[in-house]
């Protein structure tokens, strides 16, 4: 129910049909159908039995989509999601990953962002961890639901992305800056760089703010999944804290 | 500097002697010096040289600690810690850990847990992953510096707890409060359960409050340890927000 309901709002292009059972006429189900038709996407009612039929026994919630396979995007694609951000109630909500070269770690970031949110997982061509089948694995789905964009140059894309409208906000241990005290609810690419190195200097000119996390104060303390998911928790609780 | 400060607060009595560089008379070496002093834990001034040659090359700040191996806390200990918790500026905060199975979950948990200042982590001994190899791997250090509490049973623990003057507060997708909406500034044990499955009934029954995070929609969207992050990071921003 959730995942269909993130394609829908985040990705409907990549929707190819809904699949409702034929007998769910509640509320989140009629939401989706409207989703749906929104982005004229076709839904088709089908009996419960030939649903989990289908899904190949499944769990499922009554529930599902046709979805196409999702390709890496380049810098293009990454520009177009953020300018057009069709249907989503958010502002857009990026993660950049600077030189995680751990295809683990790339893997729990995108699971993270996706839980989170995120339109988007940033990395540079060179010097990332390639979405192979271990970082796919650890995403447990993440990886067909959140592209990753693949970029050429990082710090061209951070310029890009600033240039659309997008506040980039760096985590790094030093910064004077509270991660609280940013205001993380416009449209904004949080960075984070490797475990031990940090950003690169390049990638910290072009940050609009640097901020720290609570527990950044001890030298690799935290995985960078979890400071991923402590900057995006911040974010989404700022955003919630406008319509709460 | 920030592990041996650490240890210092949280857990002077396993410092056995603190190691200085001798031309070290900065600020945070003085710092040091004067919490070791207030423990009654002896301090060496060495040559750098020397500090250098005894750590076997590994990089460090001017300062080292000769510390006792951490073994896992019993019931007792754990709450003898609770209760006396010395020189600590803040008021206790532990996680725990319900059916988590998995060494590297139980790792990345007590990595972050460390990372966060946490007293310390708590386990059921039986569908609990055990603190091997794989787990202390992961925790990168944090073992070493977190104790791991192994309770027989979960639910008596958190009933002693709270008659300490703790108040329990367990993580699950469907609670209506939101963990922001949560006063986590007190004595607090914040409780995780197994991915998938969620806070087993007993232990629900065994919280003051049930709080959702905001990525805990979709069933199994957050890895453990990142949840643990989020939740930690929550209660590390409230209690920074009163002395801000």
């Amino acid at each position: 129910m959730h995942a269909v309901r993130a394609l829908l709002t985040r990705h409907p292009q990549r929707v190819v049909c809904v699949l409702l059972q034929r007998d769910r006429h509640d509320e989140r189900a009629l939401q989706i159908e409207r989703l749906a038709l929104a982005s004229a996407r076709p839904v088709q009612r089908i009996d419960a039995e030939r649903l989990t039929a289908r899904l190949g026994n499944v769990a499922h919630q009554g529930v599902a989509a046709e979805i196409e396979a999702l390709a890496p995007w380049g810098e293009e694609q990454l520009l177009a999601a953020v300018t057009q951000s069709p249907l989503s109630h958010h502002e857009p909500l990026l993660l950049a990953l600077d030189g995680v070269q751990d295809p683990h770690n790339l893997g729990a970031c995108l699971r993270t962002a996706d839980a989170c949110g995120a339109l988007a997982v940033i990395v540079p061509r060179d010097r990332a961890a390639p979405l192979n089948a271990t970082a796919r694995k650890v995403a447990a789905g993440a990886a067909e639901s959140t592209p990753v964009a693949v970029v050429t140059n990082l710090a061209r894309a951070l310029r890009l992305l600033k240039d659309a409208g997008l506040w980039v906000v760096g985590a790094e241990a030093q910064a004077s800056t509270r991660v609280q005290d940013a205001d993380l609810t416009g449209p904004r690419v949080l960075v984070l760089g490797a475990e031990g190195t940090g950003l690169r200097s390049l990638t910290r000119r072009h940050c609009d703010w640097l901020v720290r996390l609570p527990a950044m104060g001890a030298v690799e303390s935290l995985n960078v999944s979890v400071a991923a998911g402590m900057l995006l928790y911040e974010a989404l609780r700022q955003r919630a804290a406008g319509i709460a």
